[in-house]
C-alpha cells in the first residue's frame, strides 16, 4: 500500500498487533525430502495454521535475494526498492549511535595481515568483542583535518566508523576484497563528490594500520557500506500508534528505530524477548519480535539446528498467545536454506491469525501449505497493511 | 523486475538455464473435460512436475490476449506493456532484414481479387513460397519518389515490405479488411505525420495491383502491422551471458534476435531443435527454444493435433535432459485454447526444475496443477529473473 495512503486511512484504536520474524525463515527440502520447517515440531504454529490464514511473502520481488536491510524494510511496509538502508546506517543505529545529517557510516571489520600486507584473515579469527573495543578506542584517537571520527565496537570482529563533518559523501567503494591472500582495497570515489571523503578514509586506514602495527592478528582494517542516514516517514505518524522493537540482535534494532519503532531490550533469548513484551503490553499497539537463530543456523548451513531453532521459537510461543494479541502474523524477512547456506530469492512462509480472519483449510504451517494458503503469494510490503486491517485499524477508502 | 535492477545483481557464471516455450500452450476442457495438456501423455513434463516446481504466468495482465510478439517480450524479462514490438519489424528481422533507423516495415499478405476488387481469398490459397518469391522481386521494382522500397518473401503467402527514407511515420491504419467479399482497405494517417506516408503506401499497393493484373490468384497484397525498429535493451548486456534462439519459424528468432540473441538454425522439428541446443551447448549459457506445433493446432481448432503436438514435445525432451541444465523452464508464451481456435487471455502453464528448487506437492503438469503451484500465479516478464536466480545467476540485492 502507498505510504501516503496509509496515513490517510490508518485509525487509532486499543487492539494489539504482533509481528514475530524469524529471520530466514523460508527452506529448502534436506535429507529427508523435508524442509526445516516441515521437519520442526510446532505445535503452536500448526495451531496458528489451523486457526488462521497462510500465504508466502515476496520480500522485494521475483527472484530477487534480500539482504536483512531491504527483507526489514518490507516488512515494515515500506518498498525496499524505494527506500534502501546503507550497511553502515544500520550498523551504526543498531549500536544506539545516533547519526546525525552530517554523519557518515561505515561498517568495519578488523582482519589479519601478514607482513606483505595481504590479508590472512578476513575476520581476525572473529576477535573477541572486548579486544575489538580496545582497538575501537586506540582507532578513535586518530585525528583527520576536518573531521570529526568515532570508532565503535559492535560484536565479534565488526565494528562501526563514523566520519563527521561537512560535505561528505558516501560515493565510495568498498576497501573489503572479499578474499584472503590479497591486500586490503583503496577506498575511491564512485562519483565526483565522493574524492575528498575517499582521500580521508585512505588517510585513515594508513593511520589504523600503523597503530595496529603491534598486533599479530587483528592488525589491519576494512570499511564497507557507506551511507549517511535516510530520511524515513515514522510508523508512529503513518499508523497512528506507539510501535516497540524486540530484538537479540543490534542491527534489527537499529532498523526498527530508524521508521520510528522504540527499542526495548531484548535478552539473550525468543523467551526474554517474550517477556519484554509482556513486561510492555500495556504501552504499545504494535511489537516486532525478531528472532535470529533460525538464520544463523541456515547461514551455517546446520538443517538440524534451523529445524530446532524453530522449535523452539514455536515453544516460546506458548507465552506470548496467553496475551491473547488481536492480530499475531509469523513469518521471516527472507529464506535462508540450510542446503543453500545463505540467503535465498524463495518466498517466505507467513502465517496470520486473530480477529476476522477468513481461515483456508491448511493444518500445518510449512512452505508448501503457506504457497497454497488463503493469502495467495504477496509483497511483503504488504503484510503489515493486511495485519492492520483484521485489527480494526483502517478505514474504509471511499464512499 | 526493473531492467536496470537486472543489470546491476546479474552476475557471470558457468551454468546453463533453458527456457522452452510451447507456443499457445494453455488450453481449456475438451470433449472429455480434460485440456489438450491433460490429455497428452507427458512422461517427461510430470516428471519435472514433480521434482520441480508449478506456476502459472500472466503474459500481459489480467484478461489480456497476447498476441506474439508480447507473449514473447514478456518470457524474453520485457513488459510487453512498455517495450511494444510491431508485427512488421518482427517478421522482417525474422527474414534476417536488417533494419536501420530510417525504415518503415510491414507485414505483407499477397491475396487474390476479383475482376471488381473484392476479396475472394485472403490468402491467396496459401501459394507456394517460391512464387511469392518470384512476386516480391517483380513488387521490388516498383519506384516511390523520395522512397527506397524492399519486398522480401516470408512464407507462403507473407512477405515483408520495407519502405526506407527519412521522415516515414508508422500512424498508419491496416489495408487487410480481416474478411472475404470486399475490397482491400485504403492506408490512412492516423496521426498527421503520417499523412505523406499514407500516400506512399496507398502508391505502392496501386502499382502492386496493376504490376500483378495478369494473375488469377495472388494478384493483389494487403499491408499491416507498420512499424519501426525499437530500441531494446539487449539481454547479453543485462544479464550478462551469451543467448541463443531456436525456432522454426522466423518470427520467433526475429524476436529473440531483437534483444540480443544469436539465432542458431532450428531445422524443421523440435527434435532438430535440440540437436541444434546440444551442438551448441558449450557456447551459450542460455538458450530459447520455440515449439510451434501446439499453437497452430489450437488455432485450427483441431483439440487432438494440439494434444500430440504436446505429446510430440514431451516425448523429445529426453534428448534436452540428458544435457542435465542447471535449469529448465517449460511453459507458453499465451494460451490457444483448441475450444477457442484462438489466442486467449488465460493465465499459462510453467514448470521450472533443476538447481535449488522448492518442490510442490505437484505429481503432474497440468493447468489446474500449475494454478496452485508453489509459485503462485506470476507476471510473465518475471520468468527469466526466477530462472536465473535458481541458476545462481542473481546476487543479493542489499546488506
Amino acid at each position: 500500500m502507498q505510504l501516503d495512503l496509509i496515513r490517510r486511512l490508518s485509525i487509532p484504536g486499543d487492539t494489539k498487533v504482533v509481528l514475530c520474524v524469524m529471520d530466514g525463515l523460508g527452506g529448502l527440502p534436506g535429507p529427508r525430502a523435508r524442509t526445516e520447517l516441515e521437519e520442526a515440531r510446532t505445535d503452536n504454529l500448526d495451531r496458528l495454521a489451523e486457526q488462521g490464514v497462510l500465504g508466502q511473502t515476496l520480500p522485494v520481488g521475483y527472484g530477487i535475494t534480500p539482504g536483512s536491510g531491504p527483507g526489514h524494510m518490507a516488512l515494515f511496509g515500506y518498498d525496499p526498492l524505494s527506500f534502501d538502508i546503507g550497511r553502515g546506517v544500520l550498523e551504526a543505529t543498531g549500536i544506539d549511535f545516533a547519526l546525525g545529517p552530517n554523519d557518515l557510516a561505515a561498517r568495519g571489520n578488523l582482519c589479519t595481515v601478514d607482513a606483505d600486507g595481504r590479508i590472512t584473515d578476513r575476520r581476525a579469527g572473529r576477535v573477541a568483542t572486548a579486544v575489538t573495543a580496545q582497538i575501537a578506542e586506540r582507532l578513535s584517537a586518530i585525528a583527520l583535518p576536518g573531521v570529526e571520527l568515532f570508532v565503535r565496537p559492535v560484536r565479534e570482529h565488526r565494528f562501526v566508523l563514523v566520519l563527521r563533518g561537512e560535505g561528505l559523501s558516501s560515493a565510495l567503494t568498498e576497501t573489503d576484497p572479499q578474499k584472503e591472500g590479497v591486500p586490503t582495497l583503496p577506498c575511491t570515489a564512485t562519483a565526483q563528490d565522493g574524492e575528498a571523503t575517499a582521500r580521508r578514509v585512505n588517510d585513515f586506514i594508513a593511520h589504523a594500520r600503523a597503530l595496529l602495527s603491534d598486533r599479530e592478528t587483528a592488525n589491519a582494517v576494512t570499511l564497507r557500506g557507506w551511507a549517511k542516514r535516510p530520511t524515513l516517514p515514522q510508523m508512529p505518524e503513518l499508523w497512528k500508534l506507539r510501535a516497540a522493537a524486540v530484538t537479540v540482535y543490534p542491527m534489527y534494532r537499529g532498523l526498527a528505530r530508524l521508521v520510528g519503532m522504540d527499542a526495548l531490550p531484548g535478552g539473550d533469548d525468543i523467551q526474554s524477548e517474550f517477556a519484554t513484551v509482556r513486561a510492555h503490553w500495556d504501552d504499545y499497539d504494535f511489537f516486532f519480535v525478531h528472532f535470529k537463530g533460525t538464520d544463523s543456523a541456515g547461514e551455517d548451513g546446520d538443517f538440524r539446528r534451523k529445524s530446532a531453532a524453530i522449535a523452539e521459537f514455536d515453544a516460546a510461543l506458548s507465552d506470548l498467545l496467553t496475551l491473547r494479541p488481536n492480530v499475531l502474523v509469523v513469518t521471516g524477512d527472507h529464506s535462508t536454506p540450510a542446503t543453500m547456506a545463505a540467503h535465498s530469492w524463495h518466498p517466505v512462509p507467513l502465517v496470520l491469525w486473530g480477529d476476522h480472519v477468513r481461515t483456508d483449510e491448511s493444518h500445518v504451517f510449512s512452505e508448501v501449505e503457506c504457497s497454497r494458503g488463503g493469502l495467495g503469494t504477496f509483497p511483503a510490503c504488504e503484510v503489515l497493511p493486511i495485519a492492520f486491517a483484521h485489527a480494526g485499524r483502517l478505514a474504509k477508502y471511499g464512499a
